[in-house]
């Protein structure tokens, strides 16, 4: 008799749950609820585009919506299929999501004095309001705890939580007075099924801690009280409210409530695994491990790469920390990633792409995509850089913007998509040649998400850029997938590297490098590094005289 | 009883004529002939962008046709209008646009044997084949000549007579040798109207051999053989088959002929005045003069300059040239320019502006100048470089590109309009600053061409960023009316002053600075020279990292 697992996936825009049978992957239903409030789930401020908000109550309705639905879808796929054989729950979420709670742990959105408040709300990843606050706190941890942001990657950023919490407790003073504590998403959603929300029995992700709040082993958890003390004087009393120990993922968090199973029809006391981020669950499902990156290819993107914790393993700049057990029991989890990827071409195509292309987004980039790959790398003379959101990984800067360069009077629209395409693939570079350059070996990378699947072309690009062979991960919700195992594992009875050999399987079309083009590559690349030290770094120096003629002299080259 | 002369102006795309009213500038008749020849009358080659050539026997049909076009239509437009009181005739044309000719003057295009061949067709300003040639002129006369170079900018171009010249020499020897001279256009068209286009008899324009030929009586007129020898051996043999001296355009070039006085139905013996490049001619018409710059405001742009050559002059690094008597009488001609402005707006509309904006190229401009006044200089956090199409003028290098920095993931196309029209008056400011640094004061500009009339929200951001008062010439023509000017003066009868006082006239209309944007767009043009200096010269040494930043500071402050 085969046994099951669901995984309940909360992104940007929409959750959704997906039931895996956990003896080959196979995945028997999948339900998406798209979040209802604000724009596509985002709660935003027409005076600060830094404003990503969301409402704690999508959640909760999407909760109950996915479960059912794709427990009703797994009944109609397979006759043979039984509720009562899920034997755990997995949840991921986006992160840093930080909820200001009160003392029963309900979110102070859902409470009537808050409900309208853009304040109270949850703090989605990608709010980048707390720039200033992850200056001060990289200043302040720079001269007072330097091992804190070291192992965070040497600069905290604004879409994390102490940033957050501290801009909150500055702009909206009678929130963060009100708020008894905070939760991250991810831990939130297991406590709520669980029918525990107590927020000092809440059991924390040591992904979400450990990689966005400063948390670990090494100094007796979160950040000291006179440290927090020096960010703010109400900080250290906070430390009291928040947690002492953060858990991994192969941990369970407690068990279904009997409220939640009657809304849900899963069965009362199932196992429920410690909560994490979307792209490190995904990171399982898509079979990381050592010498594999894994790469999340979507709106942004999210890069996860592991070393076994027996291994001797310095700090590596500029990536979004390193954490004991954030992926896979027993591994350093490295995580990195890049603000915006299929974000860029979604503007691109909305804003600068003409309609002879095509009527819509769909046809345009399709004609596109078409008429690129008539062209060689080079030959248009472009080259961008891919900060139109800020760049996470490797710079840590938010305050980075776009920049295309190499146009003429004959610039075609494909040309620049192209040009973006390329840029991102050169900033998935940067981030592998620094992680590599730390002594964590990458030979291979497994890409999952919507522009893994649908865009060939893009892909070719990105093996040819990248150098190495490029997979795709067999699912196309990887990161539910993912969850499925740990809500699997958290039972006790199947070990994730079990689970791994089971259910983590790639497509078999693989995208290997042309050697061509990866000649002209490493050319254009020295030019993007260029680009990227002068206006990424204080550091560099010198002068960029040589970009515009040696982009010519390619585009020459390329065409002739 | 009324007195007129007739200027005739060969542009880029189409010749015109215009017939004025001498003691008042008043405009009696005109007439376009657009060239039939290739694409908007240039003849151009798939394989290489470069490539710009006119057919010499579009001017000559043009030249008819517009000359007995403007008659008829003065004759219409004033009853009173006498083609026999028309006392002189003046032309402009293009420049640097070398033709090869056979011994009797013809250009060799016009040939059976060269009539299909790119090669032995006119080579139009705009060419930009020559590009290695240009840079080998530079580096042989800075070693051998550094006077030579000095004069012209301290950059030969690309543009230019002799790199034209020696780019043919290698690219199509048979074409070279078969020409027993070349001639300016402008230098062309006086001669055929003459009936003698003997080699050695056609009265050269100091314009045209002072700017683009290294010609100055400092050194006896054109470079000497030795140097000229090292360019190509052929080269010294070829200096005497050009020519010994050269005029400005006040004085005559011949009178017109029997011939095309039946053909065009002006006097025979109607004097010629030397022929000079059309900006030059359209700067006397827009009033040029001591602390007056003017500007031709179009496809690309011309700007002049004028000192008393009664003072003394500096060589002024990067402008194309300073030459006695190549605009006014008694004054140095300061000549210099940007390689694309209205190009650069009609390959953002025509490439990469949506239909939402509009149907036709009209259409999208007008929303975009509609939606783009309700912004801030600032606002939009972009800035561009205005090198689409290489830099003239400070930078002399065709081998740069276009750049823009500062997109978001909201940026919109009518947002990046502005960037570019911004970035080409700071490509504006960057010529008067320089023009400025070496003695020659600039108070005001006087503008003409289609952007100076059609475009509003154009100018007012010129006249903030140049923060000087813009003003209009009234003539849509100035070129013409220029070359009229200087067909009435060399009857010997009138002073260009003169001629100045009675025709030179501006609109009403002024555009005076706004403080406020005075104030933005001054922090502005100190990041867009940071851009220029490190992209476009090898001296300057730094990083760009505060670029970005400051752009976001800008933004935010506007929008705030």
């Amino acid at each position: 008799m085969s046994k099951y697992s669901i995984g309940l996936d909360f992104g940007t825009n929409s959750c959704r749950s997906v039931i895996i049978d956990i003896s080959d992957g196979r995945e028997l239903g999948t339900t998406v609820f798209d979040y209802p409030s604000g724009e596509l789930g985002i709660l935003t401020d027409p005076s600060d585009p830094n404003v990503a908000r969301q409402n704690p109550q999508d959640y909760i309705d999407g909760l109950k919506f996915v479960i059912t639905g794709s427990l009703e879808e797994a009944r109609v796929n397979d006759p043979e299929f039984d509720a009562n054989e899920v034997i755990g729950i997995g949840v991921d979420t986006t992160g840093s999501t930080p909820v200001p709670i009160d003392e029963s742990g309900t979110p102070l959105a859902l409470s009537d004095k808050f409900k309208n408040n853009l304040n109270a709300m949850v703090w989605l990843w990608k709010d980048h309001t707390a720039h200033a606050e992850a200056a001060e706190i990289t200043s302040k941890a720079e001269e007072l705890r330097p091992q804190y942001l070291a192992k965070c990657g040497g600069t905290y950023s604004s879409e994390w939580w102490w940033s957050k919490i501290l801009h909150l407790k500055r702009c909206a003073p009678e929130v963060f007075d009100s708020a008894h504590s905070f939760v991250e998403h991810c831990d939130y959603i297991p406590a709520l099924l669980a029918g525990n929300t107590d927020p000092s029995s809440i059991k924390r992700s040591v992904c979400a801690a450990g990689h966005k709040a400063m948390y670990s082993h090494e100094w007796g958890g979160l950040p000291d009280k006179e440290f927090l003390n020096e960010l703010d004087p109400a900080f250290s009393d906070l430390r009291d409210r928040l947690f002492s120990e953060a858990f991994s993922s192969e941990k369970s968090a407690g068990n279904l409530c009997k409220e939640w199973a009657q809304r849900t029809g899963l069965v009362e006391g199932t196992p429920i695994a410690v909560g994490a981020f979307d792209c490190h669950m995904g990171a399982v499902a898509c079979g990381v491990k050592e010498g594999v990156l894994t790469k999340i290819l979507g709106t942004s993107t999210c890069d996860i790469a592991v070393m076994p914790n027996t291994k001797a393993l310095d700090d590596v700049p500029g990536v979004c920390g390193i954490v004991d057990g954030s992926v896979l029991p027993g591994h350093y989890g490295i995580e990195a990633g890049q603000s915006a990827v299929g974000d860029i071409f979604l503007w691109l195509v909305n804003n600068l792409v003409p309609d002879s292309y095509g009527a819509s987004t769909d046809d345009k980039f399709v004609k596109m995509e078409e008429m690129m790959s008539e062209s060689s790398p080079g030959s248009s003379g472009l080259l961008a850089l891919d900060w139109n959101n800020g760049n996470r990984t490797i710079l840590v800067d938010v305050r980075l913007s776009g920049l295309l360069v190499g146009q003429t009077l004959q610039t075609k629209a494909h040309e620049i998509y192209r040009a973006y395409i390329e840029a991102t693939a050169f900033g998935a570079l940067t981030i592998i040649n620094r992680i590599e350059e730390y002594g964590v070996p990458i030979n291979e990378v497994v890409t999952t998400g919507g522009l893994a699947v649908k865009n060939d072309t893009l892909m070719q690009i990105y093996a040819d850029v990248l150098n190495r062979p490029l997979k795709v991960a067999i699912s196309d919700q990887t990161c539910a997938v993912g969850a499925a195992m740990f809500g699997a594992s958290c039972s006790g009875d199947y070990q994730i590297s079990e689970l791994q050999n089971n259910c983590s399987k790639v497509r078999e079309e693989i995208y290997n490098p042309n050697s061509d083009h990866v000649a002209v590559y490493k050319d254009l690349y020295s030019l993007y590094l260029e680009l990227h030290d002068s206006f990424g770094t204080g550091e560099w120096q010198g002068n960029l005289s040589g970009v515009m003629k040696k982009l010519i002299g390619i585009r020459e080259a390329q065409r002739s």
